[in-house]
């Protein structure tokens, strides 16, 4: 993320100018509206015309990929208006680039017809991501237009559940016999008109479809044409299965520095592959939805969408976080004796219960990488428990010693001050001890331990915090 | 990451077998230490290498990046066993997988002669990816032993910072000329052993070699030869300037659906290439990066790092939190009379400074992410301040007249649930401003938004919402 503010520079340009003619159409559109009179409609209507006219002649040229951005980067209003500009053919292609609620609004906007017609420029495979967005009759429409092969593969298509191996595969591979030589291959190629985008490599079959190897192209072109693939075949570095997670898929690409990988059924029958291409969109996808399920929003959020829109979008999170603060304010609420008769106890508290929630989302954020990553093993889990109990007490000798200097400079207390001290050493320990906790227990029991391992953290590094210094400071001082 | 739990099942095996090959391992050391006597050295031995090879046969087949997996996920002492038992042919390649954190555990272990044999494996981009963490000794080494050219390529990828396209660039692409046909690029190209890995495209450069447009592997197949290749190149989608920022290279790619691209210097000539692997590397790194620095960690931490450096690694966000909560204190502190006076204040305060805080996170998350996908611009920063104006509206009067009606239960005072909902309404309208204004402000001011703005507004809010709170309940209640 960190540098994406200064990138697409040339993008914004072309932002910025679909903005400007946007903004003199409405102004033009205001001024006409204020003239009365006979000329009115012809001014309107010419001047309405020369806008959109240069307006259209900018978004020609643009990437499917450059005009979603666009898309995206305006309010509705304007967004509907640069949307009836884009030339129809490309409906399709820029449906699938934009944002899902982006998505939601423009086809909103079309009519089953239109429709229709956008999705049937589509693959099958992208007929099945548009599906879920796409009125019932809509995509029964789109189903009978298809031939008996394509029904197929849409129906297999959409039969997986998103983040799946299945949910990535596209049907645009070129299958070959492992019994013929290279140079039937390159004459069978040849016949062709181009080749499927991202086709680094042929998939090597069997009579019975069952998937064999794979033949890179560019193996094609260095090798003897006399040779049979069967020769030059190579077995796969990873072989998908399409009820896979999609996650799997992309670490193996990642891992094995792949262009495409074939998917296999049960039976070994090839019935697809993935590309480098849909695996580098859908881990941007899963970064994007990480920060949003971070900051607590239930899903990507249109950035003009309605107020109540958003209201809905994020009052989930702020209900959780109203309820773990009731439980706070009652841990407090049992120690108001101990507040009134030394109120210097209500300023200090938010520090111990503060610092402690950071340093528990510290371990947390590393354990639940850790465990991303499979690299937790029973035994090394005792040695991270040992490890960051271990740096809780380091930081709590530490942070400890310096809050409670400044609880005995604010108060002149040194009681106050050693209370403060052993109040941050316990809670950070707490911190920590539920910091490798939560996580571990979370994937024991088969939950995502980055989903609402944070805020579990917060709560009990809130209400301990509380518990523990006030506990204390009842105890000791009072 | 939401899936990630479940990935590597495969790995995860490997990972068990290692770790209990490790422990028998040690278990007979320890048994073999407590017996006496001759065979001592013998008995030991020969279990040693039982274990050892069944261990190494275990390692052999397995992948560069699976073997860096397997030692990131072992304590120090296991993972430098392990690392002793790899293959020293593939050093290099398993140094470039791991982390930077690991990879400097491995390369203190290694002496220089090591270091020299594994950096002589790589190719120069490679090396030059190792070079900050190898001693200047072994660079000078590695240096000498490269021919003229690849010095020059070694200087060229060590001149780029981290971060830009030149030190995302290889310099493995085939060039040819335009002028020639087809059939003399495939002579050309059969005579090779093989391609270089990526290698979708060729890329077309005129004498002085100057960049002019690409030729896809793919169209060689299925154009014919007699094609000068003048007439079938294509131009870039994308060229890259080395002194880019990586991450608009990363754009490209997603954006435009690449496997190669070129990278060109002012005077336009070609001088490398970026190829997706690279890339998708290079986006994950970053996801990571994020991930740890919303945690405010400063760098990678090897799960098994010694407590100290852990302490070291995290202390900076504690420092700055630290100083927030301090401030944050001070403001309760002014209002300690009234606290005193009506002690419920102290127990209700955390929930109006916790529920603000959330909801400024929010809005911070949405805007850093427009601001990064480039999607804000003068015109629609208005109309953000009036939507998230709008959204703290409706969150006040709906979790304010929560927390009025929670304030009045326990307390049994309408006055103070009054206070509470007023001091709720004004936390969220300041967490909506806010929210907006700091990425803003930020992103102005040339700075990231993504670092530090959640911390802002965290601080902003806990005092904020205390200030308000304290303050409308000292004006109206005491």
């Amino acid at each position: 993320m960190s540098e994406r503010d200064e990138i697409r520079s040339e993008l914004r340009e072309s932002l910025q100018r679909v903005t400007e003619l946007l903004q003199k159409h409405e102004l033009v559109e205001s001024l006409v509206h204020r003239q009365e009179g006979p000329r009115h409609d012809l001014v309107e209507s010419i001047v309405h015309k020369a806008n959109l006219a240069e307006l259209q002649r900018l978004l020609e040229p643009l990437h499917p990929a450059d005009i979603a951005d666009i898309l995206e980067s305006l309010p509705v209003k304007q967004r509907l208006m640069v949307w009836d500009l884009v030339k129809a053919e490309r409906d399709g292609e820029i449906l699938l680039e934009v944002t899902d609620a982006v998505r939601e609004t423009l086809i909103a906007h079309m009519d089953e017809q239109e429709l229709v017609a956008a999705a049937e420029q589509l693959d099958t495979d992208e007929i099945a991501d548009l599906a879920p967005d796409l009125p019932r009759e809509v995509i029964q429409d789109v189903f009978r237009s298809l031939s008996p092969e394509e029904r197929e593969q849409l129906r297999e298509a959409l039969s997986y559940p998103e983040d799946t191996v299945g949910a990535l595969m596209d049907f645009d591979m070129i299958s070959i016999r492992d019994d013929v030589t290279i140079e039937v291959i390159l004459r069978y190629l040849r016949r062709l008109d181009e080749l499927p985008d991202h086709t680094d490599q042929l998939f090597v079959v069997d009579r019975t479809g069952v998937f064999k190897g794979l033949l890179a192209v560019n193996r094609l072109l260095v090798t003897d044409p006399d040779t049979t693939v069967a020769d030059v075949m190579q077995p796969a570095a990873a072989r998908l299965r399409p009820q896979q997670k999609a996650q799997e898929a992309a670490n193996a690409f990642e891992r094995y520095d792949l262009v495409s990988a074939p998917v296999v059924d049960d039976a070994g029958e090839l019935i697809g592959r993935v590309t480098v291409n849909t695996v580098v969109d859908y881990i941007r996808e899963e970064t994007d939805n990480d920060m949003l399920s971070a900051g607590g929003l239930s899903e990507d959020e249109d950035l003009f969408a309605s107020v109540w829109k958003s209201v809905r979008n994020r009052w989930t999170w702020l209900a959780v976080n109203l309820v773990t603060a009731f439980i706070a304010s009652r841990v407090i609420g049992l120690f108001e004796d101990s507040i009134a008769r030394l109120v210097a106890l209500a300023a200090l508290m938010p520090i111990v219960a503060g610092i402690s929630g950071n340093s528990g989302n510290q371990t947390i954020t590393l354990i639940v990488r850790a465990l991303a990553l499979g690299q937790i093993t029973a035994t090394s889990a005792r040695k991270l428990f040992a490890k960051e109990i271990g740096v809780s007490a380091v930081n709590g000798l530490i942070w400890g010693g310096v809050v409670g200097i400044f609880a005995y400079l604010i108060y002149r207390n040194w009681q106050l001050g050693i209370v403060m001290t052993g109040a941050m050493a316990l809670s950070l320990l707490l911190a920590a001890v539920m910091g490798v906790a939560i996580p571990l227990v979370m994937q024991r029991l088969g939950r995502d331990p980055a989903i609402g391992a944070s805020v579990m953290i917060t709560a009990i590094t809130d209400s301990g915090g509380f518990f523990i210094f006030l506990g204390l400071a009842t105890v000791f001082l009072v």
